[in-house]
């Protein structure tokens, strides 16, 4: 199998800088975590805030942590660190190796969907809340194995809340994948680009808020068994 | 502008596992930086040594901690954490978007190579050594302006390595990477599977050592300035 990740990633019209924050770390035992972040407010602050909950997160998984209490060390840190007074959201994705299962973890009222061959397409959306503000928060925690055809999207809220100044209607980026699952689309980066482009639309180009997107696709074998990494930075 | 990154990485023949590693990591004042080490030996303990290192390095750097430092601090915590027994490459490759510069710190006694359109093709070559190993050991630090057609060639020894056990002679990434930029090719994508291909064909596929090739290139602006991260991961 050849588990494909893409990213997309967008500020708010005329911020400088994005307050959500994805890194990527190898799991010591084999696999990838990608981390994604989303600081209370936007631009610089909400930077800081949401790379500090992000890096934490990061340096526990590469040390071997199970996602689960690096989730609960990230919220505890953030929690200390800004004395309960600034929240941010928290999703970690892994693809373990050793375990063959994806472990999706949520800080985050905005669901993950999940699309696989065997149950079709569904959203992660138990009840779960940020980091950050409560004494005691834990993530919530779905594992299931790693089979080819399964699907996963996971996003910040500015996703879902483009369009909703604009008046009409907010983006549902769930039938937005329901339509590319229809039309046989895998290709994550498609799919990425694709969601962002729909939600850009709707905010005609001028995001009101941080969206990132994240996509995992799980292929059949990839043909010379090399690992890949592509990485696109614009500079302004 | 847009920096594009692109890492293509294998193991050696029937080994499950890469003996190098390759962290990427936000820099908290804008950009990203890209670690590549190689540790001692091949298979599961040299992994255990470049993980090491690079996690050492990239959770530096995630602070803030500037390049040289961070190498300096990964090649001590080597030093220390193994008792100077074993060794372990070291490269750094990082966009700051505040400087507007490439930094490329090497402990590494393979070259890297560079293209601008100024200069044209030159080796960063200067002697250099592996952290771990000598009391004192630091990186040979070069910073230079990012600049559109710009081309960068990391990679570790395996790639120059290819070929020397079937006999006639070794891969040359350099001729490799002149050939491509005389056909105006870019893409980074491109550059690294090139270049990982045809050190692979000398080695008749079956590679005699772990080889990673990570290139960067500048490309003009972005359409929608969105980042973008795609990752290819093979699961056996």
């Amino acid at each position: 199998m050849d588990v494909q990740f893409a990213v997309a990633k967008v500020s708010k019209y005329a911020s400088r800088e994005s307050g959500d924050t994805l890194e990527m770390i190898e799991r010591p035992h084999g696999g990838i975590s990608l981390v994604l972040a989303d600081g209370q407010r936007s631009g610089k602050s909400a930077k800081a805030i949401s790379n500090v909950v992000a890096r934490k997160a990061i340096q526990l998984l590469a040390e071997g942590v199970r996602d689960g209490a690096a989730a609960r060390a990230a919220h505890d840190y953030l929690y200390t660190y800004r004395g309960g007074k600034v929240s941010s959201t928290l999703n970690i994705l892994s693809a373990d190796s050793r375990s063959k299962t994806f472990v999706i973890s949520r800080n985050n009222d905005a669901p993950v969907i999940i699309y696989t061959q065997e149950k079709g397409l569904y959203l992660l959306d138990e009840p779960s809340r940020s980091v950050g503000v409560h004494q005691v928060t834990k993530p919530v925690i779905t594992e299931f194995p790693i089979e080819v055809g399964t699907i996963i999207v996971v996003y910040t809220d500015g996703l879902r809340h483009a369009g909703s100044l604009s008046g009409s209607h907010n983006y549902d980026p769930v039938s937005g994948l329901e339509q590319m699952i229809a039309d046989n689309e895998v290709s994550p980066r498609v799919i990425a680009d694709t969601l962002l482009a729909d939600a850009l639309a709707l905010d005609n180009g001028r995001p009101r808020d941080d969206i990132s997107v994240l996509v995992a696709s799980v292929m059949p074998e990839s043909n010379d068994g090399a690992r890949r990494l592509d990485v696109h930075l614009p500079l302004s």
